[in-house]
């Protein structure tokens, strides 16, 4: 694993890490922030996953959560957002929301994706792995993520429950077997058969029952967000969660788009719904909360 | 003017405009935060000058000020590096400290840079009045910046002691006419004459007495700095204020660097000390600090 970078920030260390992936055959980057806490002891890491035309960078730079993870004692990862390389299959002609850049967190099934487009089961198993070897962290995990990274972390955390202690999305693509952006990705890398969609939508997975064991989740989405339809399905979340998960709150934010300048607005009090749960499965490993 | 973009941020208004503007000869971009407070009344004004290879977003979308901002009632308002556009002179070869998004603050005397090249006439008289006219501003103003904008920030509050209630800066370039950013930008726009040159720069001033009236002042810069030597000259500007600027502060932060992730990790102190002072300019208008 080679560091590309390392840089202070709140007392704490932004940095950016490349290494060669098994899961997606690859070249990996992923940043990582590890706030002050770090340097004497474990902590408990939340994993951020981006939206579409993002790699491991726009968080870091734009969100502004290292400030509270800094004092909340948390570790930020944030991994790429597809498979990269020259060898690795790209949308032909180039589009925004297919191919690199454009991962959707699945495991692809289909030529030409398949042996590379494998980003379920690298931000699930083995960047965690990585992270929990290399770094002074615990096993203790969060999941969130903006637009397309909000499915991921949604998607993944109900269907990993005892994984991660909260789960929450910005403007998530909640029911992507039923929109555009989704539907467009999920015949590329799955296929046709819509039922091979269902495991990797949100939406699906509540209705089925996923969310009875599921993580605390928190959803914002913008009133104003330019995606809201056809894109992002949250009337279909509502309905789900309102019968299925108890555990979700779903807010919708007044004026508020799809930009980093609304995650900014949130973000710390997403890292605070996290900090909480962390700390609960934690009893032991106390924090500055 | 035209609203090129208007984004709601923590309960205020991120906003950017262009406009025909006099000083410059050509269309200048410029980027403004509008906090809630101006909903229903005037707010005080910081001026932010941006660094080389800049526009007039990167202190919006990397620096996090907005939440503070917000909080405060202050707006912020961010103009572009340099004049823009095809008829603007530009450097030959093209370089990222000369020409294009490196103005320097200055007027400009020489050919090909005299027409449009007149930053300084721009951001201290064409912009602040063009915002005063515009926007729910009160007439206290603040001014800050990083690197090259530190150097107009600190240079232009020098000359306009009356105009600004505060200065602050992130690694400026302080002493520019003995540094090399410095010596090629002023070669370039004023000429080899280096008499010339003493009017923009901020040690000089400062040894020449010009620190006498001016507005309190606060300089963070990062000791991992990778340009403190030889471009920010901070060893001169540290013996001159020693001397004659018994109102500045100039502060090293241990293990930062030149990034915005050094001015994410300080901003909000700088945003309250100018808050203190353009707090003390108006005791009529009341603020939420």
């Amino acid at each position: 694993m080679k560091q590309l970078e390392n840089k202070k920030v709140f007392g704490g260390q932004q940095q950016r890490y490349q290494h060669s992936a098994e899961t997606t055959h690859c070249e990996m980057t992923f940043s990582i922030f590890l706030p002050p806490q770090a340097e004497t002891g474990k902590v408990p890491v939340l994993y951020w996953l981006s939206g579409l035309t993002c790699n491991d960078q726009n968080f870091a730079t734009k969100a502004g959560a290292q400030a509270l993870a800094a004092e909340l004692g948390i570790a930020i990862v944030m991994p790429d957002t597809s498979p990269r390389g020259d060898d690795v299959a790209d949308a032909e002609p180039s589009a925004w929301d297919l191919g690199k850049a454009a991962g959707f967190y699945i495991n692809a099934a289909q030529a030409p994706w398949a042996p590379h487009y494998r980003m379920y089961d690298y931000v699930v198993k083995e960047l965690p792995e990585l992270v929990e070897a290399t770094f002074p962290v615990t096993q203790q995990r969060a999941i969130a993520g903006h637009s397309m990274g909000g499915h991921g972390a949604l998607m993944i955390a109900l269907r990993n429950p005892q994984r991660y202690a909260s789960v929450s999305a910005f403007a998530p693509i909640a029911n992507p077997s039923q929109c555009p952006w989704g539907q467009k990705a999920f015949n590329a890398y799955l296929g046709t058969n819509q039922n091979d969609w269902l495991a990797y939508d949100s939406v699906a997975l509540i209705q089925n029952g996923a969310a009875e064991s599921a993580p605390p989740l928190l959803v914002d989405t913008g009133d104003a967000d330019e995606f809201l339809e056809p894109q992002l399905g949250l009337e279909a979340l509502s309905q789900a969660c309102e019968v299925n998960y108890p555990k979700a709150t779903l807010r919708m934010q007044a004026g508020y788009d799809h930009s980093y300048y609304f995650i900014a607005s949130f973000i710390n009090q997403h890292l605070r719904f996290h900090a909480e749960h962390l700390n609960q499965a934690s009893p032991t490993s106390p924090t500055s909360l």
